[in-house]
């Protein structure tokens, strides 16, 4: 009997007080990683606040789902036509660093020791998630490329793409397409170091890890 | 020098490619629990949504902040001027629920055990938070209490207030207090029976569960 009024229980639809509510408890709970739990609780928080927060916060996201644009050159979310990193003169623009998305970007902008531009590509070929590589900015990389190493300005030598991709099966095999389409252009092409992470220890590292850390050693600097 | 970098890289504040997405990542990250790494994925998330997707998910949040009401008789969140639980008739209107918010609410009707009403006081009494009696709804219960006893068509002990309030410290003294507040008017008050949980285990429950299990044993209903 006390298990029937259980199963019964689980099986009812979540009934909201409100409309109003249940609309922006739905609406939150569209976000990826957001629960229902955690879309009510968030909710109910934005019900406390005062009205011009939660109007900011409305429009904060509208304005930046409506005026945000992808720059021209590196395909990266810019204010402006021209991204703040592809305009900058002091930054070395054959030097192109090739990431995922916009993350990735911030990521290697805040460690300070790159002085290049980006491509980015806005996702990584991965089959299973059905993106192919026209779903990415790849034609887009060739023909920067290409330009680059048409113009007489630029000796293709002297051109650098990194792949800055992650480490796992759909950046490997996104890193060697865009190798295939690139390699062609007599530039050159680097991918990140892979090894050790700072402060990591030698017998909690993978074999893999371990392995490149070895085959990739290092002058040592003192 | 290594070290070096690494103290320099960390304290870098996060710079952003463009201002929409930075004002868009600090009012996502505004929400509680929701740290600056979240909400960036979840702003480049709504960047990547259809635009009336975006739009209506804005518009959701700011109709709840703008429209919503609380119910006159239970001061529970409501589309309208009074509930739809203190406005049906099938519910028994002399058994009133007290609860910290709606989403106790929400968790005892999705039970469909309860056919009362509720009393939602919007908060718990916590020092530490800076949360008093004169911050929740004690006073509209006190007046609700001492209304149905006045009126001539409610004997005192017929009235039942069912504290539901939680276990801990804040939760007790809240019932406590409200327990003061109303015992003058000779109504029935109850709180939430304490126990074992449905499939606990007695070996892992902590003594005072166990403990008031014990003392509030119920005749065993096959």
């Amino acid at each position: 009997m006390d298990l029937w009024i259980i199963i019964c229980a689980m099986n009812v639809p979540e009934r909201y007080p409100s409309k109003l509510l249940e609309d922006a408890v739905q609406a939150i709970g569209s976000l990826p990683g957001v629960g229902k739990r955690s879309a009510l609780r968030l909710a109910l928080h934005l019900l406390r606040q005062p009205n011009e927060n939660v109007h900011h916060f409305a429009e904060s996201i509208v304005r930046l789902r409506d005026e945000a644009k992808y720059c021209k050159v590196c395909q990266m979310i810019s204010d402006d036509d021209v991204c703040s990193i592809c305009s900058d003169n002091s930054r070395d623009k054959r030097t192109i660093c090739v990431v995922e998305n916009v993350r990735d970007v911030m990521s290697i902008e805040n460690t300070g020791q790159y002085h290049g531009v980006y491509h980015v590509l806005g996702g990584i070929i991965s089959p299973i998630a059905g993106v192919g590589p026209s779903d990415l900015t790849i034609s887009e990389l060739v023909e920067r490329v290409r330009e680059m190493t048409s113009s007489a300005a630029d000796i293709p030598s002297e051109v650098e793409v990194i792949l800055a991709l992650s480490g796992d099966v759909e950046g490997e095999t996104t890193s060697f397409y865009i190798y295939r389409q690139i390699s062609g252009y007599g530039v050159r092409v680097s991918s990140l170091a892979r090894g050790l992470g700072f402060g990591d220890d030698l017998e909690y590292a993978d074999e893999l890890t371990l392995g490149r850390s070895i085959t990739g050693r290092q002058p040592f600097k003192p």
